[in-house]
């Protein structure tokens, strides 16, 4: 899928739009931006930057090299040979009609044209003869996969394939609707928060932690229906129903009503904002969101669940590959900020991490892969010795190599080499496993198809020196 | 704290007192269950039993030493000692007066005594005599920290001091207002659901996914205000407003109406529900609930954010502590669902990180702790070698030993013992570290103090034998 990446168009940057660029960008895609902002450009590769941070430290595989960032003139040069466009200019309709007129008339026929708006249908984006479906997305756009599509079947389809193949999850949304799904879910919860602040039962700080430090670790991982089937028990979401039904007559919001939208209201809220956040420059609180989703994200990974799977999945796509001096390449990824140490570099951990992940690797190039040991059989390691030779950092590039020192019987007994992206060598993991049947808990000789393999990466491995293995902790020259 | 666990009661069953119950006694406190339903004492245990295998693995120290419960024959001998009572009975304004009633009089005056109630405010609760404050907790209780707050000023500051050192965060509400702050924003979020699934424009399953991919990856790390502070970007708070203040008076939600709770919306939503999660049990549906918030809450325990700093708030006053055959122990934790791999016990990698947080552990007795680190001197490791003698488990208690083998010069060498819970000798860690001037990257000599311990320990642990210590990969017995 990644071979042939679609060449994209984005109309109008700020964050929204720079967000897709590096969505796109960062999953190989060729981009040509056109904003008039002369602003655009740094704006843009701002949040380029950020996504660069973040992005790749998802997946414990390398994203594809990064395409092409074009800055164009015009809207017509942009747009020209787009397999995919995406608009993000500023909420207002007569503006929208303007672009999506000129984007439908000069992109290819066969291009597919998004809008970013989060309030429009597109009844009204199309009312003037365009031909642009709603793909509204999340900000960060490059880390949070939700993208809600709405319009004509066929294009919605083939826009899902298309954001799919860029680690997102389209949400097909069933009937045009002002907002469609996830904006009429903030209002709501905007408008009663207005009013908490307004009535002084809250400051935005206090509804900030109520919301994170209770239903909001439930919103990262299952939505309210789901939630709340659990809070039902055994008994179910109709027993649920039945208790909290009654609470619809009750006045448990204030959404009856709509607070008046003054300059009062926006001091308030603009005021205790400051007193909150103020200490921190908005550069410092994306650093600190995307930190943070990085983390949720891979933490979702692990336990196979909501927008965790759809990392695993998008991750499943993505491949490593490759040799170096003659071995083969295990290992390839981007070292996530959660890997840093009090040290300030990549704790000790998780260079046994990337060796393991390595060991990973070669036991899929010699048939050992998931099949494999969902029959039955699998390497279970006996001893492990890292050599630390260089300091890793945050966002470095980490790679390894594999040699196979010995493969006989039930033995396979392996030397990674850990490169850093600037080609040093940042240490050495010498492993010894022995090959188990995962039933009974014993160790066996491996089925013939992984013998055979091991038996050739033996071979071609045998000449290649391993300075290094065979060391005791501590040993110097002549120790021995 | 934890020296004087509070003696708790528990008023009511079910899976929010179950929850109080579990979080209480998982941190040391004994607690005394009253609740005439027959099923309590079986309901309360499963309950107790996802916490016992949840909340001790957010942590990377071991929680206090569990307390005893008890299951009382009668609400007046619950409360008789206790130093707080918290009462989980159904809504029900009647049988809340009738209970705070008879708590008010059986329990100690100086005892706290707060409700789990969703709906009611103090004034109501009290109206007949009580001296109940709120404490409304959010369900998982044993893993969410939020607890509303609400009522007298002074018992409010008491339940605080007492809820913190169990590692919750309470949120004292500024006034008494119907459904206190969290519940008003999740009722106006369920009447919103509700019209987008009886109006057919998404499915239960559709609106969880809208959630989940979205923005409820944001609310699980910053709240609604600081999320919508970095989307006004550098122009501010005020800026964001401006552009979506406006929004306020159109339709985007279906506030303004609420929809006729009956039969047809009751089996429309439980048969979606039914489709979107009926295949996994309630069970399964809290365990992968479960596990989702441990990885949540310790990615946010790395980043230091949100609920993640209350996470490691409550780990800084626990303590490992103790001896094992003369060695000091140095770490000490339960084994998160995190930890196990494709095999089905814990992956290798995580032997290694025991090994290094019994590094730290070591270094924290020798006096390199965090404050000798902030000064910039520190300890880098060189070599790790880890030796796998036993398979470990999610859920496993894991516990390590420190040897010194010496500690001369710029050199610590180390050797860790893991034990699983049952006393097996799981793994050995031996490691090399070189003291380091972290600013010039430079190893050099420790101070004086570290110095000095390091020559004590040295000494201590010169006699004892180190099986397993100086070895190379695969060596066996004449190798050498």
């Amino acid at each position: 899928m990644m071979a042939k990446a679609p060449r994209v168009a984005i109309i109008g940057g700020g964050v929204i739009g720079g967000g897709w660029a590096a969505r796109f960008l960062l999953n190989g895609s060729d981009v040509a931006v056109f904003d008039p902002d002369p602003e655009a450009k740094r704006k843009i590769n701002e949040v380029i930057a950020n996504a660069r941070r973040a992005l790749p430290a998802i997946y414990d595989k390398p994203l594809p090299a990064e395409g092409k960032l074009t800055f164009c003139d015009s809207l017509e040069e942009a747009v020209s040979d787009a397999d995919y466009v995406q608009e993000s200019v500023p909420e207002r309709l007569d503006l929208k009609h303007k672009i999506h007129a000129a984007i439908s008339e000069a992109a290819p026929a066969e291009a597919v044209i998004g809008s970013s708006t989060s309030g429009f249908k597109p009844s009204e984006l199309n009312e003037k003869g365009a031909r642009a479906l709603v793909a509204h997305p999340f900000n960060p756009v490059y880390l949070l996969p939700l993208v809600e599509l709405v319009g004509d079947a066929d294009a919605c389809a083939k826009a899902a394939d298309l954001l799919r193949a860029v680690g997102m999850y389209p949400l097909t949304v069933k009937k045009e609707i002002d907002a469609h799904i996830a904006d009429r879910l903030l209002e709501a919860i905007w408008r009663e928060s207005l009013w908490l602040v307004k009535d002084g039962v809250a400051s935005t700080e206090d509804i900030d932690e109520a919301i994170r430090m209770g239903f909001g670790l439930r919103f990262a991982q299952m939505g309210l229906f789901e939630t709340y089937r659990i809070a039902g028990g055994e008994a179910g979401m109709k027993h649920f129903m039945a208790q909290f039904g009654p609470a619809l007559s009750w006045p448990w919001t204030k959404l009856m009503d709509v607070p008046e939208f003054n300059d009062e209201l926006v001091d308030l809220i603009a005021g205790q904002s400051d007193d909150q956040s103020g200490a921190h420059s908005i550069r410092e609180l994306e650093r600190m969101r995307d930190d943070n989703l990085v983390g949720i994200l891979r933490a979702l990974k692990v336990s196979d669940s909501g927008a965790g799977r759809v990392v695993a999945n998008h991750e499943a796509g993505l491949a490593v590959s490759g040799e170096k001096e003659g071995l083969p390449v295990t290992l390839d990824r981007q070292v996530p900020p959660s890997w840093t140490d009090y040290n300030g570099h990549m704790n000790e951990t998780f260079y046994l991490e990337a060796g393991s992940k390595a060991t990973d690797g070669f036991m899929e190039l010699i048939g050992a892969d998931s099949a494999y040991i969902a029959g039955g059989l699998s390497y279970f390691t006996v001893e492990s010795h890292v050599c630390y030779l260089d300091e890793v950092h945050e966002g470095d590039r980490l790679s390894a190599t594999s040699q196979l020192l010995s493969g006989k019987g039930k033995k396979m007994h392996l030397f990674h080499r850990l490169y850093r992206g600037d080609g040093t060598l940042a240490a050495t993991v010498e492993t010894l496993l022995l090959h188990m049947d995962l039933k009974a808990r014993r160790s066996c000789p491996p089925e013939g198809e992984v013998a055979r393999k091991l038996a050739d990466f033996e071979a071609a491995h045998a000449g290649h020196p391993a300075d290094g293995a065979g060391r005791f902790v501590g040993e110097r020259p002549g120790d021995r």
